[in-house]
């Protein structure tokens, strides 16, 4: 297929932009190309059940709205969770805010209560608060449930968060299963660890397996959109083992593959471990998920809607 | 402080060639030895406990004796591991193996019953005979315990496994606790729940935490070996949050900082959120976790020997 | 200053979707969106001379078309381009033409006569037309001139060049020169001297210094677009320290700073050497530039067209 | 093939350690034994001349006496070096020094003139020294020499520096060829245009041409470290298209490949170009120089003097 140049103008459409991308087919624009081709697919084929690994800093790096949109237009049928996405999204709706990083030093930061993920900063205050609201929920949901699954606690969690934004609330108002399988590791893991010790409230860790693998033997095909994440990124690959694998799947990592890390794992891999089918429809896209995504997902609902 | 040349010469000894790296002190040579030296500092400290945490592939990468010999020496009080390496140490003590990857396609690797984890191999025969021999295990440990944490389960496990170079083993025949926060997203997960369907037999997700929070209490100082890995490395550094954060801690990891993903944060960022204290020792080496390890450790056994 | 989340929708702007980018500010996101701000300011201010450096396969990748875009908008007015990028542009201006690499063994690709750079190929049947035209051009330059600096001749070549997607046939025609120190490294470099064995024709090495000082000297303000690269790099970078450095740059590369090469280097470092003024605005993003630079390109046309 | 797991011990010699990274064979370790395997074959063979390219921050970040050693050995008979290697040996070789960085801000850097690269500093000091002495060297040459090549100046250079641990003078002195295509883009090749523009001494670009054509073709097998670069690796692999490319090579690159920037792409790719042979031992490691060619080049010492 013959590489054809690339060419931009003004007043151009992100969709007519990756066509550009598409119609070169190589480098980073081939890849990018390809993962909203896929993506595309995954979302119109009927049959297909999608489900999305949230992995990295993503909702306190700008992705919250573009979760929450995916959920509401019915684009994603699935989600796994680090329990740090999931902490953070409560951050927000509980009032809180992430911020951009002046430049501070970290010993300086810690002073002042502030904590780094990379060029974001979010402080304590917020954590404090996030804490109060958090226990107040656990004790409105201990009060009906004294055994819950971690999914039926995040949608037990979303039925009770009143911010039209936040992606766990969009998820219990739209059935979306949030699984989170490192849960335990996060603040929301330890606000409901200290809960459960003065409290008759236990969360079953294996609960959801039952649940999950309905769900995957239930999918006629499942695709799956994978963002950043070593735990997640397993969790749903691993999930689909049963069926034989993902039938098409897409990652977004800046992780390299040399040193062996799932992270930086080709999806070509999952095929011999039977977690993607042989001849499903995959691409890897090298690049920063806050950069990647939302173009890929701003380029594929053109073409949805286009159809 | 000047750069010094490195000077390489033959029958070189590994710490001759890192206290050169040492004189050198810049780019990659420096950090290394910089993490040797703390290294060092951590292990002949006897008031600091060290916390190791494996993420990655590294007990099919082949670093299971150097695991196993850090346990042996008392060098390493308290590892994290990812539910893979788990498994991984499990399959070698139960007889099976991992392979040089000859470049077949995934798609014949999966026809053959091979799973691929970069250029390692690994065979489904060897998981048939793990999954009879840990279920075996199980109803040893079910017989006595109906309820049991993960880290006690592990060190049931340790007591039943029958290999000298087990890192299982071995933690648990010198009462070093492995914690694995992640283990219900592997194959010894699996087991797990499959097991606990027709026994009675629960795993407690959270039981952990007291026993855990107990070390981090009662260690004067804590230093930490981080190898790769998100959960795993979260976990470690999270659990030194309540003491003000770690007193030292080396990390090895070929992840990049830029997007935000915790494996390739640095570990100054650790100090604003507590993790590490304001004043610590820290290191961290951009690399693959098997050569740059055990080329620290075995520099580091020279250093100790000679004190 | 507050991260504000990301908005996607369908039948979106790619400015609108950078300026989403631009109010999250953190992460990838927030890189590419100060970089589009810094082009957008340098293509305006009319006092501002504009450099840009051509490092990596720019033109076998799908990049052509944008710098030829951006040399007849007048957003581009000095151009340092590697050998590799020149001979590129001129087998497509002579009729070859760049492939999507299937898949094909390299030993096997020997046997056919194409060569790869990643996953693109071409084949060897467009080298040998290359090496007839250009053998003629320089046939026709060496019948007017015995002594030539490399920009000059290609100022020549471009003159000669019958292809308006040729960068160097456009940069002839809209008087962008073109600099390229490494040149003699390349297939066209080869050519040269060849031809140079038979012909009273002589390239002279050092020759473009007096003219790129003049253009340095001559410029009220420098900055500059430094796409991949390290001699590309270095040479643009070099060339302002006469006048204490650039007084803005943006640089897109996927090379990383800890082993200190150039391509790496964060463009703060350049402010050390007075490459860069201090006070200068500078944006280095990580990423692909053929993904990237298209999108930040695209994004500053409208911003230029609204204003 | 097995994966052995690899073992440490105190008092352990680098060619013992990288003897387990042989007996591992996978990942990174396996990468490395490799290479120290091929590095050993090709200096052992008779019949092979070694070529050696230096990109990156080589000398300044420790590595000249180990590349003066290979020269005073007789382990590497041609090198390829960027004209900061070059200029950065001179530096030290007229009593100049390289620093660690300690933290300071560029802009502050800047003011003290003070250059940086990564986490090395040089003073201005110590290149107006140099400016000094190389423009006095310049004279003794230009006395004797009206036209010049960059190999032959060199070669004069080495001659007239009195430093044991320069790697220019014992090149000059073990008659080991340096080439430097891109030597104009550096501090020395700026001090050769000044020099030039008021004396009667002329730098023959392409002069170095048929001299490399022929060692090339006077050598019966060719080999190749690749240390880092652009333009220096590709300039070393284009020097053997002549004869069908190298017979064997290493490269150690932190570069990745997925962009097509020939620092990061895998040495494979250069048998599609004829650069290396077909059934050529070909090894790249993904790492830092500083760390791993001394460990390769030392545990290579050894198997060679036990031979």
């Amino acid at each position: 297929m013959k590489v054809n140049q690339i060419n931009v103008e003004s007043n151009m459409n992100v969709s007519d932009l990756i066509d550009n991308f598409d119609a070169s087919g190589v480098l980073g624009a081939g890849r990018v190309a390809r993962a909203r081709n896929i993506l595309v697919d995954m979302i119109q084929d009927k049959d297909m059940n999608v489900f999305m690994s949230l992995g990295g800093p993503l909702i306190p790096g700008g992705m919250r709205n573009v979760v929450s949109k995916m959920i509401k237009e019915g684009h994603v049928n699935l989600i796994v969770s680090s329990g740090a996405n999931l902490t953070h999204d409560l951050v927000e709706a509980f009032g809180g805010a992430h911020y951009r990083h002046e430049g501070k030093d970290d010993e300086e930061l810690n002073e002042e209560g502030i904590g780094r993920i990379a060029d974001i900063n979010v402080g304590s205050d917020d954590f404090t608060i996030f804490e109060t609201e958090i226990t107040k929920i656990f004790e409105k949901i201990a009060s009906k449930r004294k055994v819950i699954s971690i999914q039926e606690l995040l949608y037990e969690i979303g039925l009770l968060v009143e911010d039209e934004n936040s992606f766990i609330a969009n998820a219990a108002k739209n059935n979306v299963p949030i699984f989170a399988p490192g849960i335990i590791d996060s603040m929301i893991g330890l606000q409901l660890w200290i809960f459960s010790q003065d409290h008759d409230f236990t969360i079953s860790a294996a609960g959801d397996m039952p649940y999950l693998s309905d769900i995957v033997f239930g999918s006629e095909k499942v695709g799956a959109i994978l963002l950043g994440g070593g735990l997640t990124k397993h969790y749903t690959l691993a999930s689909n083992v049963i069926t034989g694998g993902l039938d098409s799947a897409i990652q977004i990592t800046m992780d390299r593959p040399e040193a062996g890390s799932l992270g930086g794992a080709p999806l070509e891999e999952a095929k011999s471990w039977a977690k993607a089918k042989c001849g499903s429809n995959l691409a890897s896209v090298v690049g920063d998920v806050t950069v990647i995504f939302p173009l890929i997902y701003a380029s594929a609902l053109d073409k949805i809607n286009s159809d």
